[in-house]
């Protein structure tokens, strides 16, 4: 691994999250940065905002340590937590961006959005974590190989400060 | 629907395929060409070449039938029976795009890629067929729904013929 | 050059055009197809519309001569004369696309976002001509190579039969 | 203006750089750092670095100052000083967002990929300042309009302190 900091990109449900998805979220962003990440979403709301707020949170936050990149060109959507906004005008296609720039990726909950980003980042072979416990294709795809490109399955986490013992294990 | 014709996007595994695989997608892309449509697929090897093969040998074909959405800017990637190349340059969003353009989508087998495009179509609330006895992807989803984004489901066809039936139904 | 039919790509000015503009970009279209090529287009209006127009009235127009390649998901942005149209949803980074599926360029008056196109094509090696009389950066540019990745300049054109002439000697 | 840090994307040149150029653009990365700015670039080598050099260089500087966004995704394209490599895999299509998250884009020579930069900024209806001493597109834009969507001009600069300046007034 290079000296540059490690990225975790947090994938996961928008709109209004249920209580514990919520609380697990922000933990795991927390978390991530107390143990030396980045953080990086789509820097909208629902498990994006919640892990950035829980990055925000963290007594190692610095100026720079969240990113949030969006799929429009207005800054204005980004949520509050988010320090650095990469507004990319590309639409859906923004998800591939939020794997690409990840040294490793923990899915949260999630809809068919974070399906397609758990499906990219596996294609760029990057390690995938999914917090099964918070429901959607986290769960759905916990334990799974989702092709024959990698020997590791999606690796299961139990909570989130198992989720950043496994992303450090991964980078 | 407006007059142009309407596309049907293809997606699949790379790669060599099984024989019944190959073959039931050289039909599908007969099929679909039979039935009045534009042929759309990512234009490489494996599935993308079979149902494009398919196509080329309808009666219906005429140039400008196959559309070949590459990922590379190199239109040498495509495969021989693409009649436009788009090689979009953009690596893997480009999967993005092959849906973005469809009014119907089939999923043929299929690996993370094709897994991708099936969420993605979802999130685009295009219609997504799999072709379910041809295992990977298609078969793994069949039947389900992605999130509750849409009503209908993953939708299931038996075969080739199936799967135009239900694009023409959907459409 | 590949036995499919080459494509030209035109870019230029959106929005109202005047007339002597309008004529030139409709008489380069259909001389294009008459020649043998595939139009491309960004799709929408002004010189877009009017090209795609013309390549519709040549008696060698075949469904699919016509593409266009939107910035938005939304296929009704489309005008009316494009057979097959690429939603990319990707907003200006739609504009790399028009300018890769090109086997060569044609400048038609032109905003930023047609100086924009010529910078792309340029960087990928396209050939690029410029109607010179149609004012704009196609005006602006004729003649001037803009670096030194290549060493013919943006080749002037005087009217549309003698761009479809140096067209098709880049080709 | 929103409270985050403001981004100033500087766009320019590749390559070895004349040493005066290599200066300028290392003297910019530093005063941008100063006056506040967080420094984006395509994060490769020539202006980029000298660039990304110099805002390393500067007392303000803090970790996440400096974002580079490739074309690749290759994080080790990016040169040593950058602090966030975006790696996004969209080749020339990256050129959008490397003006689309600036608040004020500043050119320095450069050819024609800091032609199409300055052109998308402008699409984008972004401020622009050119390095006019540098030579390459920054001196000839600099002072001209791009077409009429915006009224004010390419700005032009007689050095890195003076485009500061400018970059602090347009924001």
């Amino acid at each position: 691994m290079h000296a540059r900091r490690p990225v975790l990109s947090v994938i996961g449900s928008s709109g209004v999250l249920p209580d514990d998805v919520h609380a697990m979220a922000k933990s795991l962003g927390r978390a991530a940065v107390d143990a030396g990440f980045r953080v990086a979403s789509g820097g909208r709301d629902g498990v994006m905002a919640a892990v950035s707020e829980g990055a925000r949170g963290s007594d190692a936050w610095t100026e720079g340590t969240i990113v949030g990149v969006l799929p429009s060109y207005d800054s204005h959507e980004a949520n509050a937590y988010v320090d650095i906004v990469i507004p990319t005008g590309l639409g859906f296609a923004r998800n591939t961006l939020v794997v690409a720039m990840a040294d490793v990726v923990v899915a949260v909950a999630g809809a068919s959005g974070t399906l397609s980003e758990m499906a990219l980042a596996w294609q760029l072979k990057k390690p995938v974590i999914a917090l099964a416990s918070t429901g959607g294709w986290a769960a759905r795809l916990a334990g799974e190989r989702l092709d024959d490109r990698l020997s590791r399955p999606v690796r299961t986490a139990t909570d989130p400060a198992h989720a950043i013992e496994l992303a450090l294990s991964a980078i």
